[in-house]
């Protein structure tokens, strides 16, 4: 079982003011921050910056004389660096590489650094010093899905498309990825929207899918998640790219038809319960709560919760 | 609003075999599979693979002499490769890249290239040729953390823990990271067992929580579940890396202190609600349904539904 950095841990960092370097904690490591720097080697004098996890970090956009330093001179200045923060008992190096320098990536490489990740301009890279594997966070794991199921109460009418690239004809929930810091409702109105033209707010979430190893997302795992929405324009409008068909279909057709997908059937199947017994007997309500310590907001999905219960007024 | 690949279109992909290049579709786009060898440049003879969706994936691991070939061909044969896919109306460029031939990533970049995504031994490059903002699927958004509330209902007690890093001593749940690949439950039997040595199986899913912007995500966004527990032992050996405190403490004065997370106490009083009104009123439901055609399985999760709707028997 390699080891990870523990939520605990990296609940400790976020509840912190955040600082360069590692992004989270790692087990069991501890150290002071502030600046190392080592005597030259070559023409390479190697800055790091300490965190408090004992790990180094460098940003080879602040070294002096970047464009004139060779790869051969960088790695000889990043081995002994190496070896020096070694001897004094660092946990980890993490070498922030802007992409017009990447020469410098094959000379750590073959010191044994590896990509911890790489996005747009830049690219990072870790070498872990400590005791047995290394414990230091991964990157993110998981792409986030989200789907649509527009339900009209008055008409009992479900919003459904079927895929243009798709083989076979089956009918689906509209939906698509996240962008980068987006909501999981806005998602859903958004990609809704898109597909097939209809306005709709939010009403609750109704389920979510774990996958792993997909294709669709370079290898790594996704989540998808199905929202109920409400719709407040009922006219299709559907996008030709994406869409071969787009209907408004009764409920219980969704409900009962092969045409469909096992997850689309099982959230029609749940709709339909939820119709006829109540809402909240399916539904996780959102509510937006300010993070501790670190100033930010997020939203919490769960079922509905009583007032008295949430603020255990009378409860005892 | 950028266009982003649809839920829709990813689908689509995943409803057929798998070609190398993007493992994504991207919207409107389409072409036919094949190879594609434009004449040498000077020392540079590059192959593409062609995907369905029009896009070019090079893997400079398959190019013969890689190691001969020096930075400046290797530019000087990409340019001339781009402008005869750009005159072919190719959508796209993926530039997969091993670590060790990382010179090659500046040449790239200088000609606009950008990093898709890196990991451990080698990186991603992509060039949008397609018209209008790139219509690439992004790479991984969202670390997943889960936290496990152990819960006894013979004795009301609840497994809280105290982290050894934080500020403030705060009583929350054991948690941690979803490792590569591991599934919602499994990830929260195995930070509790890490943190706090009690055993326990999966029983539900209680919540959700997503931030974004985290800096403990590396700056992507997190989800943050967390799961309901059942023990089946009881004597804590708690891990003294994390945690400066473990306790089985009662559910009500887990619910009423203050000397907690917002998370933490609101997840607490929906137990207690749980607890005394029935768990059918707080949990998701778990379970493993076939993935339509990629051959994978998945888990699933919301409200449980009875039988006769999941069958629709006698249900009209």
């Amino acid at each position: 079982m390699r080891p990870l950095l523990s939520w605990a841990g990296r609940r400790a960092v976020l509840a912190r003011t955040y600082s360069p370097g590692p992004s989270a904690g790692y087990r069991g490591a501890s150290g002071a921050q502030g600046y190392v720097r080592n005597p030259p080697v070559g023409t390479c004098d190697l800055q790091g910056e300490l965190d408090r996890f004992g790990g180094i970090s460098v940003r080879l956009a602040r070294l002096d004389a970047l464009d004139r330093l060779d790869a051969a001179a960088f790695q000889k200045g990043l081995q002994a660096a190496v070896q020096q923060w070694r001897s004094e008992g660092r946990t980890a190096v993490w070498l922030h590489i802007p992409i017009l320098q990447s020469r410098f990536i094959a000379p750590a490489a073959s010191l044994g650094f590896c990509f911890h990740h790489a996005e747009s301009d830049s690219s990072t890279l870790t070498l872990w010093l400590g005791e047995g594997p290394s414990r230091l966070p991964g990157y993110a794991s998981h792409q986030v899905g989200v789907a649509g199921a527009v339900f009209d109460e008055s008409t009992r009418k479900i919003l459904v498309v079927q895929d243009r690239n798709k083989l076979e004809n089956m009918w689906k929930f509209p939906g698509g990825l996240s962008e980068p810091g987006e909501d999981i409702g806005d998602t859903a109105v958004r990609e809704v929207f898109e597909e097939t033209g209809i306005k709709s707010e939010f009403r609750s979430l109704l389920s979510i899918r774990q996958q792993h190893t997909n294709p669709g997302a370079f290898g790594k795992s996704d989540m998808y998640i199905i929202c109920r929405l409400k719709p407040y324009s009922f006219t299709i409008n559907f996008c030709q790219h994406e869409c071969l068909r787009c209907e408004w279909m009764d409920l219980n057709d969704l409900a009962k038809t092969e045409n469909t997908t096992p997850i689309t059937s099982r959230v029609a199947r749940l709709l339909l319960y939820g119709y006829r017994e109540g809402f909240d007997k399916i539904d996780l309500a959102v509510e937006e709560l300010p993070a501790v310590h670190t100033g930010l907001f997020y939203k919490l999905y769960h079922k509905e919760l009583p007032d008295n219960y949430k603020t255990m007024k009378g409860i005892d």
